[in-house]
């Protein structure tokens, strides 16, 4: 006789900033609101953070290619991620009649975060996460409320902290995994990892750990796709049972490997 | 045998705006954390919103002392109140130890609104709660969370509201009558329901509903303060134990009745 109990299958979906741009962001919540709970949402920032702070007259450092979040940035992360995207995003979900739960890191103490220490660079309110609240979480899902979660944290001290929304996903996903059989998907604007970066139908459909290394060796995948595969699979060594990355739009579509790009240890 | 359960006590809490922008804050959320808990707070908007529709030259239209609620002053309010002000008093009050959920209205359909309908004023995007998630609040304070409320709402279709706060914290206390012993304390920078308007030592201790009447009739009492105590009495008779009217930095001696307005309905 085995009585290992199956666990129960977990969706966590991160959804990135430039589709939270587009219009393609309604149609995108509706494959959300299709998919099985239960089933945890976390989206990026999108524009509307700089444009807001544009408007402001607050200037944007961008250093080596990373924000700097000073006090005045911060502000605008809190209003924007947590405030206007977090509760429109829940509007738009509970009309198409999923109850959701519009949360940040801070609340409940959800992502608790070291502020990065001043190195080469100061990030300024950045936040690196250590220990999400996995008991808070599993409460919310046992009562059958999907969790929509905007990436932000806090330190020890109460002092909230912006977080990197591919890195949250990926905190959140292993954080489960001994509750939940989980599976991760990232979803953007692209149609998965890209052999040609140019070539939108030159997906990747599935990519072992190994080929990954060569391919970032030969500069085949590089940028911004590097730390988000890094994510990927450092939650596949933490026990996450499925990664997958693609298009926004094909979201069922990728999880039954028909589109987009699936992610192997080996 | 007399076998009625005697129902645990509740404290619903409303902090008015004025006090939200002032220094004030951090002594008023140093009071509300030693309130013993099931607790919660609603908070009202502050003048960080009037500033930022400033700052982004977002006209400001008040018809008959009341403002109007446009797309753009919604989309602010939502920033503002369920973003900046909500996550602040959250960190700040679990730097106290206190374990709290920031929440508007919309999350889990905590409020359900009217878009109040066009008649003499379009107030445009504002809501008349007509109904409380009692079942997801009372999860949340059975999980010793505090919950802390942004006063926006949502209607049926899922278009988010700006709510009246002082409202929301009426709608809030009578929801829970059935399930606790409520008591209700709007806190403000006065110390009391005042005989003399400019002398804020003409505290008046305790207010029945025929001398608020009274005073009422005779331009005593007056303004802003007429909804306010509409919104308590109306408390009163639809079941809250308590209500009391004080300063901020008053709060545990409201309750002690050493400070501010007792209520009384006869």
């Amino acid at each position: 006789m085995n009585n290992r109990k199956v666990k129960q299958k977990l969706y966590v979906v991160k959804i990135g900033g430039n589709v939270i741009d587009s219009e393609e962001l309604s149609s995108f919540l509706v494959e959300f609101s299709k998919l099985p709970s239960p089933k945890i949402l976390i989206h990026g920032g999108g524009k509307k953070a700089s444009q807001l702070a544009t408007q402001l007259n607050i200037p944007q450092q961008i250093i080596k290619g990373r924000r700097i979040t000073n006090s005045q940035t911060l502000e605008i992360a809190i209003m924007v991620y947590s405030g206007l995207i977090n509760k429109t995003i829940v509007a738009q979900l509970q009309r198409l009649s999923l109850t959701c739960l519009g949360l940040c890191g801070v609340d409940a103490n959800l992502l608790l975060a070291n502020h990065r220490p001043i190195k080469e660079i100061d990030y300024g309110f950045v936040g690196d996460i250590y220990k999400v609240n996995t008991s808070f979480l599993s409460q919310i899902l046992n009562n059958n409320i999907t969790p929509i979660i905007a990436p932000l944290s806090v330190d020890i001290k109460g002092q909230i902290l912006n977080s990197n929304a591919d890195s949250v996903a990926q905190e959140i996903a292993t954080s489960m995994v001994n509750f939940y059989s989980v599976s991760l998907i990232y979803c953007f604007e692209k149609n998965g990892v890209l052999l040609e970066v140019q070539n939108d139908q030159s997906v990747i459909a599935e990519l072992s750990f190994s080929d990954y290394n060569t391919l970032k060796n030969r500069h085949i995948i590089q940028g911004g796709m590097l730390p988000k595969l890094d994510n990927c699979y450092s939650a596949l060594q933490k026990g996450v049972k499925d990664v997958y990355i693609g298009n926004a739009l094909d979201l069922l579509d990728i999880l039954n490997n028909n589109k987009g790009t699936k992610l192997f240890l080996s």
